[in-house]
């Protein structure tokens, strides 16, 4: 593991969390390689594709009136030459275009591959668990 | 990336499903982490430790009846020196204790260190999403 990659990927995961609370779809996707494979926190299975990964991300962000409330805990950044990953647990607290607000945590896993000499994030996963007893996502757990 | 990883982490993604078919506890925890933080399909929000985790896999084996059908499918590796990760959508195929089928998928992302000279795993992610409309964990989504 290096020193020079992890403070480059903790850059990419500030940067990120910065454009989620700007709203700004192109920083937000900058460095979100062509073929990434997401698992996203809703339906469906998997997708595809910064293509497929843009639209979703604008889509969420118009979704709520104003500045997003976006905090990573608990991050834990494992970088090597050219490959890393990181994890962390997702704090919003956003209110929607209908007026309700949204306060939830989230579990984040993000991977990286350097690509051309830069870093990209060729994979990410963000889910919440469920309970067994209800089948319901649990949307009310903190950590 | 090296190819010597890359062979070497598929061979650990081999031995786990096979654990997970044999259902053998101490293969399938043989290269955990101590530290590791495990984001689970089900509630909690996150399990810390190889402890825990030890005790949530044997819970899990042993809630069916038989081996497990396992298969994970659109397997991606990516391997570097000493960090690496995998993802892959796994396929569940089995008869739980009591007598009810289960076949699911769900989303699996696995983390490696080399540690010592050994590929551990530090973290993993494994998860279904959920419906919007309906708060409910979509156990039933097929690739």
């Amino acid at each position: 593991m290096t020193t020079t990659s992890d403070v480059q990927i903790r850059e990419l995961v500030a940067l990120r969390a910065q454009a989620t609370r700007d709203k700004d779809v192109d920083a937000a996707m900058s460095y979100f390689a062509e073929d990434i494979v997401s698992f996203d926190v809703v339906n469906p299975l998997q997708y595809s594709g910064s293509k497929a990964m843009r639209t979703r991300t604008g889509e969420w962000f118009s979704s709520f009136e104003g500045p997003i409330g976006y905090v990573n805990h608990e991050l834990t950044v494992a970088a090597g030459e050219d490959v890393a990953f990181i994890h962390s647990l997702n704090q919003v607290d956003a209110t929607r275009k209908d007026g309700q607000a949204l306060k939830m945590w989230w579990r984040s896993t993000v991977c990286y591959r350097k690509i051309g000499g830069k870093w990209m994030v060729t994979h990410e996963h963000n889910s919440v668990p469920f309970d067994v007893e209800t089948g319901k996502a649990s949307l009310g757990l903190e950590p």
